[in-house]
């Protein structure tokens, strides 16, 4: 598939486009209907352990000794988006066309398929198995950083038709881009205006008010955040300062699947089992960076769709206020 | 509902939260399930002619001479938003606590309800009907820019369940805001740069390619922009520069109207009957504004759910590109 990315000169960011073809009307997975639209309508799963071949070029598994690529046998396997718009090909390229600005997709977009089996989600995994998710989330971050053209890694999850995926197994994907969106860079204005990291100084008053304190362990606090733009949003913070979301520990990562594994169901049962998505902030990679920058996560169950005024305005409209989110929650985990 | 505007310091921008009460899991939508959600679970339809005493205080009303407030005999009637989160009440005070700011949820927010009858749609409305909406709409505009609190005023429509509409009867809605949103300050920055209006270039240019325009008019231009965000995006631009939605004179009134009357059916029919936002973009109200303000309308049939990588990065993914989605819609409008 050709993409470009083209300039959105009324909001001052970037849009994907697809430039070779178009998505007929009834390839849209909402327009398949609700109960269609729930698992992907094609017969085979590509993800599942023994169709390896209708993927290509396994980029990276956790498997066992005596396997080959893309064949069965592993855990964990990353493998290209199939409907990537990015190649990591040539260098970037800003074209012009009388006001009208664009560049190529240069980049990477990987999926990371979480498991060998159909219909276990993430949240179902035993703590062991989502360390490794975040092992081989970590080790694909790292080597995404080593090519100097990449300048932001965004790691991002799917799940649900209301969360926007449009494959039922579980999985994450990894989208490296030549760019830092504007979105990610309010850590380090904040830092530059204030002088201070804007997620220690959260930690430090969430930790003393307590009032949207979802859970803490040894080195994570979760809370709904003061400004949420989703009901029941919540952040994993990592205690430590940590730019990189690679910078993570041996025992941090073993704190953070265990955080997972005792947050996730209880989310899940409290709220109904909505469709949610988890995004990994953190910092940009080959540049100076300023400072402010600390990696933390958001998990955005998907209880409302975004209207009109939240996409004309950028001003979000949540129904439920953090404190008492945070209080439902915080009182269906361990203390 | 009590309600307060808090600041998103990571982004920079406002979002509102009800602080009194908080929808619980069950209450939400999505979670009632498809079928349930696509009207809504009230048993009486408060929109609908004869219910008017479901909803309180109209704040005006297109009806036959002899008939009273309150009462059926309406054709467009405004009322309250009975969730508004606003208030039109004492001044924007600031307050913070710690780093956290918030302020009060000063403003308005109005549902125009675009006709008496349940399940009839804007898009089959006679076009005399849709012309009534839109001087309903530059009518309640005008009046609550009498108001010099309020900077901003955001009209949009939301219909279906994937557009975020709550509840089927068709309707649209006016939020005026204490505060100019980000979002719509980017055609005033490109006139600071560049020193000319963005929307009138793009007419320019749009007229010359040809490439991604989808139905001209007197009065109008339709195109689906360079930069589309959503997959078939269309943006109505009056070819007068006009700053406010509330200028357009009575003869661009009919002509955008007809417009509407003739493009809606065709886009909805093409589509397979999407969810869909409208949504008006227009000067911001009771300050001095720079230049390059031009008022147009984004109509946004809602085919794909904003995913993690959306929200995270601020760039939207589009399989389609605009000038394919112009292409197929164009074929089916009459020249």
């Amino acid at each position: 598939m050709a993409a470009e990315l083209r300039k959105d000169l009324v909001r001052d960011t970037w849009v994907v486009i697809a430039t070779d073809r178009a998505l007929k009307p009834n390839d849209f997975p909402i327009n398949k209907g609700w109960e269609k639209a729930k698992v992907s309508g094609q017969q085979v799963c590509p993800f599942c352990e023994g169709n390896e071949s209708y993927t290509t070029d396994e980029i990276a598994a956790f498997r066992a000794g005596n396997t080959l690529p893309d064949t069965p046998g592993w855990t964990v396997r990353t493998i290209p988006n199939k409907f990537s718009a990015f190649k990591l090909e040539g260098e970037l390229e800003l074209k012009r066309t009388g006001i009208f600005q664009s560049c190529n997709g240069l980049g990477q977009h990987e999926v990371v398929v979480e498991t060998p089996q159909h219909g276990v989600e993430f949240s179902q995994l035993p703590v062991e198995r989502i360390k490794q998710i975040y092992l081989m989330l970590q080790q694909r971050y790292r080597q995404l950083a080593t090519d100097r053209r990449i300048k932001y890694i965004q790691i991002y999850k799917n799940r649900g038709l209301f969360a926007g995926a449009s494959l039922e197994h579980s999985h994450s994907q990894i989208l490296a881009l030549p760019e830092v969106p504007s979105e990610n860079q309010g850590l380090s204005r904040y830092y530059e205006q204030e002088g201070q990291c804007l997620l220690c100084k959260i930690l430090e008053e969430e930790m003393q008010s307590r009032q949207r304190l979802i859970y803490e362990s040894r080195h994570f606090l979760l809370v709904c955040p003061y400004a949420s733009r989703f009901s029941y949003e919540t952040w994993v913070i990592p205690r430590r300062h940590t730019e990189h979301f690679a910078d993570i520990n041996e025992e941090e990562l073993d704190d953070l699947a265990a955080v997972m594994k005792t947050f996730m169901p209880v989310m899940l049962d409290c709220l109904g089992d909505p469709s949610y998505n988890m995004v990994i902030n953190t910092a940009p990679v080959n540049q100076d960076i300023g400072g402010g920058y600390h990696w933390y996560m958001e998990i955005v169950p998907r209880l409302i769709v975004a209207a009109g005024v939240e996409f004309a305005t950028g001003f979000y409209m949540n129904p439920v206020a953090p404190e008492i989110a945070a209080a439902m929650l915080r009182e269906k985990l361990p203390r």
